[in-house]
């Protein structure tokens, strides 16, 4: 048998866990001071739910893991974290409305294999059921805003709305049926380059008058108010028009930086009015570290009341936010452990300093190598950035030797000296 | 199509999920001041590494749920934490030794559905590999003594030595073909009490006077030296004598209360020395709250090289201690929000108020309802402590009303004193 993982599945070692655990965290307490509640759904699914025609869609339901239990059942895993919450809103009716939920989990999608892509990855979702107010997509770019910050580093937060593209389709003269076709195009035009562009929707069948007009309305101006007006002209007052000068206002009053680019898309069928995605600013990573939007009908027709549901999501790939970190901080933490014990026939005496060290909430580990060169070797195998090497004269004196594991620096210290100077450390 | 979870599985509200974080965030910090780091292992694993002969056995294998990827490749959902940290090592042999890791994650089995069990359901688990030394099995049975006291209710840690159950058997003339079965009724005791389990024993063709022997070896003392010193009288010096007497020493160094219980068997085959169990005390609650012990062959089985990674884990379940959490602390908290801003004909005043809250860190939302009386009844639907009602007259004099939900107490307050108001009750 050969030791391998599962194809497009990979483990995590402490280096990075240690991160993406401090990414996670950031996430859930920046969604819980916006009022979002820990909520948890199960990985498996029954099949027929996640294949709802209203859920995500035949392109998805190809890449969903199917698998049968004993009584032979038809279950799935789950693919993404919104169809499970429509089930849960579907089966709790007397929920109170609005319902802000949050959800950090694997998702699973058997999918092709490229480079930064696995089969099984993390979603960190937040959304809101129940709201038709537009101050809701403001709320959640401001979250996105307030993550990047914390995590220390800068993003991009650009906007559309579903039906201003819809409008811009309309006045360039592109026929219904080839509107999601051209959108998933446009979509690309950041990525691919407008030439390219061109050639896709050309291909489609888009005649060229149509494209030229199109391409010149999705432009995105100088500023937000001018490429809004520029469309306004375009367009007239159109719903379009309405939703996206109001979340304007709202951005402005949430104070959120945000882009409004009139070409985005968002793959997703259920989308139907503002869509937005947040890009890492100067960085090797170009795809998207996270994105969301409004969908007012997919909850809703799930539980069967089509109106009564509308909803706004964000949802962040801890994937990209790992690599985001890891590219923007020099931080290559291989363990959690702050200070490695060396005991020198001293083993009572240095279990003891290893308890109060614990009891004093410092991450503490007793070296189990002969001698001091063995320990100091584990110590700066796992990058431990302390030893307290405790030998018989240190136990006379009652104090030990601290050694910095960088500088190689040492001292001798009380235990409470010891605790105090690498909790200032931290 | 029906609404509904897939068999054995559900969904875990706010009200719990608020509950389940802290827990997991407890266990966490105490692994980590332990000096185990986490690592994160993948759901999906191949089928053959997970049915391999010396992993969980055929009895967990008949519950394991298998599935195929697009690929035609057989794979099968993890059904513990171990057996992927044995795959793990297997590749990764470079890796210093000893090896500490927690990992905290779901498992799947697909078994019979009885009162508080899930065919998903989260297991949080420590381990060292590559230690022989008896300190580690005092070590996790003192992160067990840590994890109940922050939790705030107290339990009791059991333990024995598979060698001295085994021991216990020889000395009672227990024929080897009998001693795995019998050491399973035996691991009964204290559920179903000394006649079913003498019953039991005499079904499986365990002659009277062998039984007789044993239920007497097997009688703990009033303490643990009695105990052990009872034990030594029939037994002689055995090496399950001499690795209890260590242990019982190093107990008492680390300074853990735990109960010598010659009884004691846990289920899995693989373990090899010492074995622990927590309950909680006073309780509804007759599952164990978490259990380990030393598994010396199995990761060396793995990785083949039988001797090279004697190891020890200890594993908690969530679940038991949610609903413990729950029965012990009278706390129903529906939701993280700390406070409801109802604004009147206040809108962007409103948000400003809530800007800075959540800026200082509090868990903060706005009403959506129209209205003071609706906003206050959203209020208490998801049981926010605080209301802050915010109305023109309150904006011209700079201060606002913050009403406690629970006792009805009105005051009026600057922004700030609200803030500090609601931290030193938080």
């Amino acid at each position: 048998m050969e030791m391998q993982n599962a194809k497009g599945t990979r483990d995590i070692e402490p280096e990075n866990m240690i991160v993406k655990n401090k990414i996670i965290e950031v996430l859930r307490k920046v969604f819980e001071r916006y009022g979002y509640n820990p909520l948890d759904t199960p990985i498996l699914e029954r099949y027929d739910v996640l294949a709802s025609k209203y859920a995500g869609g035949s392109e998805i339901l190809k890449e969903t893991f199917r698998l049968k239990d004993q009584g032979d059942r038809d279950l799935a895993l789950r693919y993404d974290l919104t169809v499970p919450l429509a089930r849960y809103v579907a089966m709790n009716p007397a929920m109170k409305m609005p319902f802000k939920r949050y959800q950090i989990g694997e998702v699973f999608r058997d999918g092709p294999i490229k480079t930064g892509r696995y089969r099984q990855f993390m979603q960190c979702d937040a959304d809101i059921v129940g709201s038709k107010d537009i101050a809701m997509e403001a709320e959640q770019m401001k979250i996105a805003d307030t993550v990047f910050q914390e995590l220390g580093f800068s993003a991009t937060i650009k906007f559309n709305n579903r039906k201003i593209l819809d409008e811009i389709m309309e006045k360039s003269g592109i026929p219904e049926n080839l509107r999601i076709e051209s959108m998933l195009a446009l979509d690309k035009l950041e990525k691919i380059g407008t030439k390219k562009v061109i050639q896709e929707l050309t291909g489609k069948g888009v005649n060229a008058k149509s494209i030229e007009t199109l391409m010149r309305l999705m432009e995105r101006e100088t500023d937000n108010n001018t490429t809004l007006e520029r469309l306004k002209e375009n367009l007239g007052e159109t719903q379009g028009i309405v939703e996206v000068e109001e979340l304007l206002r709202l951005l402005e009053l949430y104070e959120v930086p945000a882009e409004f680019q009139p070409s985005l898309a968002r793959g997703l069928a259920y989308y139907t009015g503002t869509v937005f995605e947040f890009y890492i600013d100067d960085s090797e990573i170009t795809n998207s570290a996270g994105a969301g939007g409004r969908y007012d009908n997919m909850i809703g027709d799930f539980v069967g009341n089509k109106q009564g549901y509308p909803a706004v999501g964000v949802s962040f790939g801890v994937d990209v936010l790992l690599e985001a970190y890891k590219e923007k901080h020099a931080v290559k933490k291989k363990s959690v452990v702050q200070a490695l014990i060396i005991p020198l026939n001293t083993y009572e005496e240095s279990v003891r300093a290893m308890t109060e060290l614990r009891e004093q909430g410092l991450n503490t580990d007793l070296s189990q190598k002969k001698g001091v060169s063995k320990g100091l070797e584990y110590a700066s195998a796992y990058g431990i950035p302390y030893a307290i090497i405790i030998g018989e004269d240190e136990v006379k004196q009652g104090k030990y030797t601290l050694r910095d594991m960088e500088t190689g620096q040492e001292e001798l210290l009380a235990i409470d000296r010891i605790a105090e100077k690498i909790i200032s450390t931290k």
